[in-house]
């Protein structure tokens, strides 16, 4: 592999993901992954842009934000790219009224969205709530539409609780997909669309970014698949055998976000 | 299309799908379809063969039987081809432990499985019990394993009970794939190894048999890949849509098994 110097030569700005990155959540709540204020912290105050880019959809954005803000870390609403917002705004903007399957904690973002009469149905990383019963009448919504419309948080497989790894939103798209003989729309990485809102918000063309994060396929190969960069951090979800993925290399291979903005301080332009 | 004389031709043998065909379910328990037990009894007293074929995973094969026979049904356990059995067999010639995500009342078919330290995972149409801890508990055993074995007591997208579509084992089935980056292995309708041991059950080659099913898909298309000829009642979870299936054309479609039996009965060679 090519000297980092060369890997990061043109960088501008960085896509930081939260979960996996920045900290590790729990059902009691979040832990600072070790090192990762400071490096926020570090990276704020250098030349690099900043955005944060998450699929983090079991919380509100200010929720999110201010779990985060407890921990220490400098950031702010608007400094992150999240999906629920994402939504909300499509669904506006295409006069479509969800029927929502999500998580208490983020139900406060479709508080002005209309959901009567439903014409389609949003999903996000439900957690508890993917009952049988709430899939069936999601699953029985989409079946009664002429032209159903399934909208996806993200598409991950699934991510690290402390507890352990837990199913993702990925999963339970899959499933309305197949039931309903349908494909679903992703608002979330790795959507082209929405790494592009990202960059869009920092001012920056994909060449002049890279995305660091602990997802193999939705950070990394998302991110590259936009023309970006992208690292992997040994954090969060990373598996060993991401390294040797069999369709996505990283641009590198990190031991976490520490490292990362090392490297990034050492070796991108001044 | 041709004659019906012509596309039953050579017709010595019935396989019956159950649900949707010979009766209804529901939470409360199930309904005949009008005319279908005189339509088995006279199939019965006919040339032909006649075999039961079901992907019904909710049920042991006993407790199906007993409900079939309680509404009128010449029906016998030793008639049916049915998903648990054959699994059982599975798991027993390859060695493996399932970890069971089921429905309760299929458990009694595992009884004389081993299921401590599993090394595999078998699901069936579990109902209620998909719920996310379930689904996260089955998920975590198969990312455990190095060699992760699911086994899925059909793949069906979803079934009729008389409060509505009801989703069934398959987009569960898909949700672990896309989560473990996995294939399944299919035990039940349309797997060609289930039709042709429905088939050899009553002696008869596949281009000898006709499927009768209520899904398109599973029934139809599953059995046709097999060689044999398939008819679609419109009954059960058939839905209009079915007659102009992208992929799938049955060889012929009936109001109702009593139609398809007065059919066969008239055009089979005698």
């Amino acid at each position: 592999m090519a000297e980092w110097a060369e890997r990061l030569t043109g960088v501008r700005g960085v896509l930081l993901d939260i979960s996996g990155v920045l900290c590790d959540s729990s059902a009691s709540g979040a832990t600072t992954i070790a090192g990762s204020v400071e490096a926020v912290a570090r990276l704020k105050r250098s030349p690099l842009k900043v955005r944060f880019c998450t699929n983090e959809s079991q919380k509100s954005l200010r929720e999110l934000v201010g779990v985060l803000q407890q921990l220490g870390f400098d950031i702010s609403e608007e400094e992150v790219t999240a999906p629920a917002p994402a939504t909300c705004q499509i669904l506006k903007e295409r006069g479509l009224r969800p029927h929502l399957l999500i998580h208490e904690g983020v139900r406060s973002e479709f508080d002005d969205i209309d959901t009567s009469n439903p014409n389609c149905v949003v999903i996000a990383d439900a957690g508890e709530a993917f009952s049988y019963q709430n899939m069936n009448r999601a699953f029985q919504v989409l079946m009664e539409l002429e032209n159903p419309v399934l909208i996806s948080l993200g598409k991950g497989r699934y991510y690290k609780e402390t507890s352990g790894l837990m199913l993702d939103v990925g999963g339970y798209m899959k499933a309305l997909e197949y039931a309903c003989g349908i494909k679903a729309e992703v608002v979330g990485k790795p959507s082209p669309e929405f790494f592009k809102s990202a960059l869009q918000a920092i001012g920056l063309e994909a060449h002049q970014a890279i995305m660091i994060g602990d997802d193999i396929v939705g950070d990394v190969g998302g991110a590259q698949q936009c023309g970006m960069r992208a690292l992997q951090v040994r954090t969060g979800k990373f598996r060993p055998g991401d390294e040797h993925h069999p369709e996505v290399q990283a641009d590198g291979y990190v031991d976490n976000l520490a490292e990362a903005v090392d490297l990034l301080l050492k070796y991108t332009d001044k």
